[in-house]
């Protein structure tokens, strides 16, 4: 008998619970032993609950219960969830999460004070939902530099786009049809910023150099500014709107990592994820592309990736716990300036301006003008040829002075 | 210092030899130390390989070798390659392989006896290629009860119906192209009889219910047959013909399989495989679908790929093994018998009936007239209220008579 504790009964914790009721006969097969539930730490009650009577609001009686070797951590956020994981793994116990916050903020901290205990902290469910991507990045592609990673990561905004493109609404509308169908929460800004996404794409990037990325040092954009008339463009375009968070390994070993909404090809893989679910594409310098796609987020989906880790801990007749590398922390910046970095954008450009004066401005930075729909405006495709960088997209904006109205990256 | 032994110096054992050179770097700081390949066993000589002094003909050398841990087996079929797998675990040895057929064949016997022995055989390459499935399938959805599996699972002859289709060639000239290509070997008979995807699709079944799958009961058909009218068919219905392996969990709990030709609408996740790729869709019932897509086959994708599992084993600071179930082998029949499976499939009949009579042969059973695009045919979807067995089907088409040209099952 394995007995966990989950700390943070929320959507996701909650789940925990239901997928272990629910799915306890192959779980036990697949372990060897039962999984059980014996504590819950959350500052609320849930009288109607079947678990009620595990419900505690002192953490103390999970941290200094023996019995107890494995906690889940549902919590969220960097602030108490942060204290809780020190103090479970200092009080001898795995911990497992799917909380990317705080995998991106103390990941190292907490990777390497589990493995001084001989312990593990565990964080499969902490990107794509459901779909496995953590441990695959980790163990099948060990062989591989991993030289590009893109993926769609975060289920809320592509909800948003998709709907904006297909129904022809505006951000509001399809942001409140997000909310009212719960894709989105009611304080939606970490996601709608692109910061939940920044988040994830430091934590697979991390994974795939061995060395720490601080999500803060990502340039990251969100989906706020994003209009029907730039998804106008992109249907004239034949592309699609996404938000994308994207790294690749440069010549040089730095890195380049962008978190913004981006044209995209509607051949590319990843265009095949529409609505909420997720789509990530790895590209390892052996293997080639590949692409894991599904749900990206939801309380079933993600619980069952947080007892995929639970069930790795919990190997009755397995001599092993899985193997966890901790992080470096580089001494050299590998994070490439994002000044520095190339850039392909659509430029949309007010009538005041001649053709004759952009094609001057941007001249040597490849460029192809697109038919406008809309009055009152030109666009432009820019750095076709690949040499523009997103300091001399900016020089060459402010050049363009009030006649600028948007630019979107292409992916 | 992790010395390892590969047998079988063909296109992936030498690919094995290729990525551990050109990734040292990477590989080292993944496991802690150096993997180093001390014996390569072959009946050939290659006297222009860096490796030439490492080749021997005995494999003796390799199983008496207490320095060696590991041993890649790249051999392939299940004659000498069983018998070398059986010696290396009998002297203590941790097998690698990409030997699908093996694994189908013998997985079971072979993984007690590692089992017994405290060592491991592991075949993450056997099926997708470098794509990350064997793992992911085993340990990220742990906590689900795998209903459903499908898969483009064969490069070679995706290839071929990726290009009778796109440039309007038959099944001979498109087979010569994928040979001329590298695409497909001399004797192919095994990709193109779909026993190459019945392997992999048993094997990804027996993981997803712990229970070994003989292939030998998958009913498998290849694409042989298939003519470009059938690929024009596939055209007026918009959708794409590709040879698909699919595992469905019966609420009987007995396992529907088949590997055939079929239909899928182009919306489909698994239409995004063209060419040599490889795609696989699995259901949980927690997570839903999650699909991996990438390079089915090729020199470097599955070397890395075997290496992954060889650097599983080789964590100089893991306390750790992979787990590693030993597929159990049911007294009870797990394979749904063929003749009861439902089925759903374009006719293609010879004009000689009248409409009248086929309606009347079908009624019923969900039927819907094809245009034809041909003379001297008509054709018909049947199946479609999905109450039809492929048993009534066959019947049927014994009615039909000599009027009944051929049928294309439809996913």
């Amino acid at each position: 008998m394995q007995n966990i504790a989950i700390m943070g009964y929320g959507v996701v914790g909650s789940g925990v619970a239901r997928v272990l009721a629910e799915n306890s006969q192959v779980i036990r097969q697949r372990t060897g032993q039962e999984i059980r539930v014996s504590r819950i730490l959350d500052v609320r009650d849930f009288p109607q609950d079947p678990l009620a009577d595990l419900i505690t609001h002192d953490a103390a009686s999970i941290m200094n219960d023996p019995a107890i070797k494995i906690v889940v951590e549902t919590i969220g956020g960097a602030g108490i969830a942060y204290d809780l994981t020190r103090q479970a793994l200092l009080s001898g116990k795995h911990v497992v999460t799917s909380n990317k916050e705080l995998v991106a903020r103390h990941g190292p901290e907490l990777m390497q004070l589990a493995h001084d205990k001989g312990l593990r902290y565990l964080y499969e469910a902490s990107v794509g939902g459901g779909i496995p991507i953590i441990r695959p990045l980790h163990d099948c592609l060990a062989a591989n530099v991993i030289s590009q990673i893109s993926g769609i990561l975060n289920g809320t905004t592509n909800y948003i786009l998709t709907r904006m493109d297909e129904a022809g609404i505006d951000f509001a509308q399809a942001l409140a049809e997000a909310q009212s169908k719960g894709y989105a929460e009611q304080n939606p800004t970490a996601d709608l910023d692109g910061l939940d996404a920044s988040r994830k794409l430091a934590i697979l990037t991390s994974i795939a150099l061995g060395e720490y990325i601080d999500s803060r040092l990502i340039h990251t954009e969100g989906i706020t500014r994003i209009t029907p008339v730039d998804l106008l463009y992109a249907r004239q375009l034949e592309m699609k709107c996404k938000l994308i968070g994207s790294y690749r390994l440069l010549p040089d070993q730095q890195a380049a990592l962008l978190v913004a909404p981006r044209l995209l090809e509607p051949k590319h893989p990843l265009a095949v994820a529409d609505g909420v679910n997720n789509a990530i594409m790895v590209e390892g310098n052996m293997l080639g592309q590949a692409l894991f796609f599904g749900q990206g987020a939801g309380m079933l989906p993600t619980a069952s990736a947080v007892l995929a880790d639970v069930i790795a801990l919990s190997q009755k007749n397995g001599p092993a716990l899985p193997s966890q590398p901790v992080w470096r922390i580089s001494p050299e910046q590998i994070v490439k300036e994002h000044a520095e970095c190339q850039v392909k954008a659509l430029l949309r450009i007010n009538d005041q301006l001649a053709p004759a004066q952009i094609e001057r401005i941007f001249s040597g930075s490849g460029l192809r003008a697109i038919r406008p729909e809309t009055g009152g405006e030109t666009a432009w495709l820019v750095g076709e040829t690949g040499n523009l960088t997103e300091k001399q997209l900016a020089a060459k904006i402010k050049e363009l002075n009030s006649a600028f109205i948007t630019r979107l990256r292409v992916f």
